[in-house]
């Protein structure tokens, strides 16, 4: 076939660069830590993987990562590595050992951070990607421009079905679009999963009769993989547009294995990314493992919001956004949604579109919309309204000379 | 039910750590960044998760992880928090995004480790855990006591199907026990999967058929679910005994189908430990993560070796191959293995037998076996010869008097 797999790293060694990354090149493929008489040269060209581009980036005189293996002085690179598709096909499991497998453990690195990811073609042959994306689920939400206002059920656990479906209610009757269950929430006993899906369809599916608008709500249906498809089973049943996952819970398999079954679009949330991603010397930028996750059939991906009350940067935020919005790879877009929450309010309208240049995104607030003195209709139209000004370029606070529901907001958004 | 899930943390926090207790367990089960209405304290007490332990370790002056959040005070402390099972339900999914979800990533936590798990009764009725553990494996591999004795397919990548057969023939002819796949070879063109199980099968078969003695082969059908099933069905089929999954590649979803599918014992392996431990102030230590991965049904857990080529350090090897040997549960102990890997030979087993006090263990050596000037099967002899002085308290070099193979290796092992 020829193609090859390209991964890049940012990577920290007290040793010599180009030593440290024939190790990992090695560890990753053909070698071990001992030569051996049987990877003759022949066989390494054929498996081996290359180092395709060492970059030295600065020094540093202590190491970021603990390591029995001392040195004075800790040598930052980029690393891109490239490894021939014979070795392991277009599996994303095997994919996910051989790029992030035991790499992270060698002594000779003390800092190691996936930072891209280029796939050949056969992968996009292997695995569908997202069955809706954003052209999807602008249909199924009935909405054909600007962002998907979305908001989240809190408390995350503790409400029953009945409950839920009252905030539902609440939020449908308010102009929602989307709605989305929490991470925490899938099928506990205080509000059994099947319980919740008929109160809350009853209200969208009755809204939706009166008014032709049908609220796009996220099941999480988080489980095992049967209980997964019986979950998405009664949501379509029961006229659902939405089921949610957590990929860190599910996993590659479990999430293609739901996208194989799915006929609604997957809503993924990434809780756990912090495990992941929150020492800057270790992990993973989210740019290259969104690639695996929307091969495997993610629609919708979370992206955390500008400003968040999360501790991830802006940079990050919109680096991970725009990674979403790319293309998977040059043969095969599979366009996802960015899904941007946490501490967000129409605030963030105006940055979020001039770092994305698009609007093809969810963008959900609790307390900017909950929190509004008008109650929850204004909060959704101040949203709105927000972005309206944020795609046309009008300042927020001229525009919200125009809209009552927006002024008020302005006072108590922050 | 009443039943509780408790989970501890390493935490350290720039603020007062009584309230980046409250945000965590806020954050992970009824609250949010915001006071909601609805959060009632009756739904609290019901939901909430519970601050059961909070005890100040020490002090730092600047942060393991960056925040947003600067102090000059950074407190660790260990965190024991608990939840209602009544909020999941005994889900091993939604048990992954409750007790290690959103909370790594908060603003207040500039480190935090998971460090022990515990699990109610009900994780052990909705999960069966290893389906053949210390004994099934004992049984299928013929050893009766002590470890087995193994070694790793090497070079991990670029052997042809016929190439590892012929590499399975010189280890069975030198009465190996165990012989496991790298974690990086499934089912890549370069050897595909159902070749080298049929070539390496009639090997193992040919020689069982001659000495009674099989040889437990871990084919790594790392992949989708259908391929993993129908891979595993070739493996029975041909005689086999055991199939080895990536546990970070399957997921806890992808292993827990896997274990209702397989009549075989399955062998877990880590790959991608690194970048959930590595980091001391971030992740998890392997105690709790063990204990999901053996409910879900690992038979074997790779635990690295003492003295490995990796950076992890001996005490977190010890620790995890102690957790692996310990009960899930009081109410289910449901059995593994732990496998010993990397750099290892005979001069381990000492040290490893008086760290764990016993030998329900798989110790696999690859240099320490092949490297042997007398050729495999002296290096197996001396490896178990190694082993049997430890289980009887007789020092190496003095046992090694009575075996040549031993004596030998002595001479190249260190």
């Amino acid at each position: 076939m020829g193609e090859r797999i390209h991964a890049t790293y940012w990577l920290e060694t007290g040793g010599n660069p180009a030593q440290a990354a024939e190790v990992i090149a090695g560890e990753q493929s053909s070698g071990t830590f001992v030569a051996l008489a049987t990877e003759t040269p022949e066989l390494k060209a054929r498996a081996g993987a290359r180092v395709e581009r060492l970059e030295v980036i600065d020094t540093a005189s202590a190491p970021s990562l603990p390591s029995p293996k001392v040195s004075t002085r800790y040598t930052r690179c980029t690393l891109e590595l490239s490894w021939p598709i014979e070795n392991l096909g277009p599996c994303l499991p095997t994919l996910m050992a051989t790029i992030a497998g035991n790499l992270y453990e060698l002594r000779a690195v003390t800092g190691l951070r996936m930072l891209d990811l280029q796939l050949p073609p056969s992968f996009a042959a292997a695995y569908p990607g997202p069955a809706f994306g954003v052209e999807g689920t602008r249909r199924l939400a009935g909405v054909a421009h600007g962002p998907l206002i979305g908001t989240i059920i809190k408390p995350s656990v503790g409400l029953s079905a009945q409950e839920t479906a009252q905030q539902v209610r609440e939020l449908v009757a308010g102009g929602i679009d989307f709605i989305k269950d929490d991470e925490l929430q899938s099928d506990g006993p205080n509000c059994p999963f099947d319980e919740r899906v008929r109160a809350v369809m009853r209200v969208v599916n009755e809204a939706a009769d009166r008014s032709g608008k049908k609220v796009m709500v996220a099941f999480n249906l988080t489980g095992d993989l049967d209980k997964m498809r019986r979950r998405h089973d009664l949501v379509l049943a029961e006229g659902g547009t939405c089921v949610m996952a957590c990929l860190n819970s599910v996993g590659v398999l479990g999430l293609h294995e739901l996208r194989r079954h799915s006929q609604l679009p997957i809503h993924a949330h990434r809780a756990g990314w912090g495990y992941l991603s929150r020492s800057p010397a270790l992990g993973f930028d989210f740019a290259p493992l969104q690639k695996i996750w929307r091969l495997a059939g993610a629609d919708h991906l979370h992206v955390n919001g500008l400003r968040n009350k999360f501790s991830e940067p802006d940079e990050s935020v919109i680096a991970a956004a725009r990674a979403v919005l790319a293309p998977v790879m040059p043969e095969a877009a599979m366009p996802a949604m960015p899904v941007f929450s946490s501490g967000q309010t129409g605030l963030q309208a105006h940055d979020t579109y001039a770092a994305l240049g698009c609007a093809d995104l969810i963008h959900t607030a609790g307390g900017g919309i909950f929190g509004h003195p008008k109650g929850v209709p204004a909060g959704v139209e101040a949203l709105r309204a927000s972005w309206h000004a944020a795609m046309e370029g009008v300042p927020l606070a001229r525009h919200a000379e125009r809209v009552p529901a927006l002024a008020e907001a302005l006072r108590f958004w922050r």
